[in-house]
């Protein structure tokens, strides 16, 4: 019988379980939790605090006791695995509630342990960071009970702008700050214009090249010498990789702390897995390692571990394309292949099409920009941005689908779209990028 | 220089010429087209109908005079190319404004008639047929003059669902019959109920296995028996090649009356290509035939026609995959690949999800049913179908993609979804039916 331990009981570590078990209905499966929460739907916090998700547990599909009944997994949460010994196969556990260290052994270790939030060096009672569903359930209580109106976002990654998009939807009053002028990094900047034309439509304050000075109770002094009051503060100025209890482990990390994987999920030392936020693995369509910290790489790294441990070897991971997508209010903006400072890699060109999502007389149209970097010599597509409030994440996923095919940019003109008027054009925005491109 | 003629000025014709101009600023381009107008939106008549399109003049992009003067090529309408003689390389043409017939040579002959309405056999002044602009402008005037309320559909082609859609958001009193039970035919027939749950919703009538039997001024009686009146009758009963005037051309048809082309659009005679609804061709993924009459194909085939007379020999046509779609209401149905009735060639399983289009705790949420058919022995996905209130298209779209690098059901797992709560699942509906058709 494989006893096999789980560090981390969020998106690729309770998946990553879930799937074992469906393999193997005899592996003694424990997950180890540092937080309180099991499985919580990350990617739908900020529609929580935006009052548009409904209710709360909907984001809390599973809880251990569940998981216990229905699968026979053992998930103990605010038990923090603090040490890994590859060569005993043993790891050492503390449980939070009670204060306890004890030792338990694996035949097989999965570790999910993600990413944590960076924190500001302020010492603030309304300084908060999101990234788990007790950050959320903290947030979420601060503007119950404290009558908040203004709000600062710092920070302009994906999550800031879905943060601040749901603050503004809640009925409060968000300001952005960010302390350079690349906002939202997955995109080509020149294409993020769209999210400060969406921000001064509704008068929403932000402010590029700022960032936190001071904070003196409610009253905040930017680093521009400007000061403002905010009842609530939330920041996401990054993330650091939660691997410091693998030090010592025997278990190889990278310079950033992140652990290298091969295609079958697996780190340097035998019979240890990892998958989710914290691994680096590489490119699909192209010779570059890749860290895709996303919900569907942790979902597919849990499919390969689970098939892997059930001896179907043949089942690897090909590498990852690089697709990632955020709506800010009526836009999306999204993006495939690498990301915009790989490129360099390359001697590449460039194509874009302005069209629209459909047919020019078919109503409710909207505007839909589309661009694909390609390599130069080889033609193949390397990487494909979309923004628009129709359409850009069809044309993304269909990139995508391209790219795993090693797709050129010429046989864009050969794909057959799906056309009737409210859904696209004869030819496609896509096929436009192929036929734009000929030499 | 090269003395082109192109028989008819539509979706194929007109962009047939129009791309060769480009490429070759000195042929001598004349088009000739049997009807009164030169490239009209046929996809969007059904939504002028139904006041969903604003403006005439959207769906009639480009006149006669335009295209002299920006392009210099002649398009001479009501001139019907009679017959074709591929051996003197000759094309007799009657001008139906005069009566008067006349011969022109031409070096190369593009043939782009598309199809004809087939016309049921009854003599009423209410009865019409619905495939160009004309057609549009009688059956407009028809209703603004006659006080129209009760429209009766004939047919359960897309056209007619759409034509039919647009009836009742003008307020009209559609009702729909069809001679079998054997409706839109592009789609799996178990997955069009949704057509039939939203003609009960909306209470539009329909009979399945009925027909017309006779018609007497307003009032029709039908094969089953009953009689109704109607105010207007628009039938949708199928098309007929236009080919007739190829009859002893030397040029090749089918036993339907199509033209088989090769990967140039080339015809067995030299000189003479053909593009559009006339012409058959063959699948990109798998070793069949393929008669897929809709404007993207017509739309690629005037680009490698194009590019075949300017010279540029290997770019060619890899053949169809099938991408059809229609919206009927707030439906989507929408299918990819061969045809339910060409399955028979291939030993195949099925594989279906339903699930919905996004995260299910993000609002507006909506079900979306996917089926993947695909062969047992190389997995290879021969079809796929998709029906939903959104993300039906991206789906099929992305599977389009996916066959024309004849892909496996198996790599769907591997599809990497651009994923935020508002578009998709962590694991996408596509991921899932790879996951589902796992031996």
């Amino acid at each position: 019988m494989n006893k096999v331990i789980v560090v981390g009981a969020v998106a690729g570590g309770a998946t990553a379980a879930s799937q074992l078990r469906r393999l193997d209905p005899d592996a003694q499966i424990t997950v180890y939790e540092k937080d309180r929460d099991m499985s919580f739907a990350n990617c739908g916090l900020p529609y929580y605090l935006g009052n548009v998700v409904a209710s709360r547990d909907d984001l809390l599909p599973i809880t251990p006791d569940d998981f216990k009944q229905r699968k026979h997994i053992d998930v103990l949460v605010k038990h923090e695995v603090i040490a890994v010994d590859s060569h005993q196969k043993t790891v050492k556990v503390k449980n939070h509630s009670t204060g306890e260290t004890f030792t338990d052994h694996y035949d097989t270790l999965i570790l999910s342990p993600g990413a944590r939030a960076n924190q500001l060096n302020f010492n603030a009672p309304h300084l908060f960071t999101l990234r788990n569903m007790e950050d959320t359930d903290a947030i979420e209580r601060f503007i119950e009970e404290n009558h908040v109106e203004r709000v600062l976002i710092v920070g302009g990654g994906y999550v800031s702008l879905e943060v601040l998009e749901n603050m503004y939807l809640r009925g409060l009053k968000p300001t952005l700050i960010h302390r350079s002028e690349a906002i939202n990094k997955h995109m080509d900047q020149d294409m993020n214009h769209v999210i400060f034309d969406i921000l001064k439509d509704k008068k929403i304050p932000y402010r590029l090249n700022e960032e936190i000075a001071s904070i003196d109770g409610k009253n905040v002094t930017f680093t521009s010498g400007l000061q403002e009051t905010y009842d609530l503060i939330i920041t996401g100025v990054g993330v650091k990789p939660n691997s410091d209890f693998l030090n010592n482990s025997g278990i190889h990390l990278d310079d950033k702390g992140y652990i290298p994987v091969n295609d079958r999920f697996q780190t340097n030392q035998p019979d240890v897995y990892a998958l989710g936020d914290i691994i680096t693995s590489h490119y699909r369509h192209v010779d570059l390692p890749a860290h895709i910290p996303l919900a569907w790489g942790a979902h597919r790294g849990a499919s390969v571990i689970a098939e892997q441990l059930a001896g179907n070897k043949n089942i690897t991971f090909k590498g990852f394309i690089g697709a990632n997508i955020v709506k800010f209010f009526d836009c999306t903006l999204t993006s495939t292949g690498i990301a915009p400072n790989e490129l360099k890699h390359f001697d590449y060109e460039v194509v874009e099409v302005k069209q629209t999502a459909h047919a020019g007389y078919y109503p409710n149209n909207a505007k839909l920009h589309l661009r694909v970097y390609y390599d130069k010599k080889s033609r193949q597509i390397l990487r494909g941005v979309a923004v628009g409030q129709k359409g850009a994440d069809k044309r993304i996923d269909v990139l995508t689908m391209a790219m795993m095919h090693q797709s050129t940019v010429d046989e864009l003109t050969e794909f057959e779209v799906a056309y009737a008027p409210p859904y696209s054009h004869p030819k496609d925005a896509l096929n436009m990028l192929g036929y734009k491109a000929r030499p």
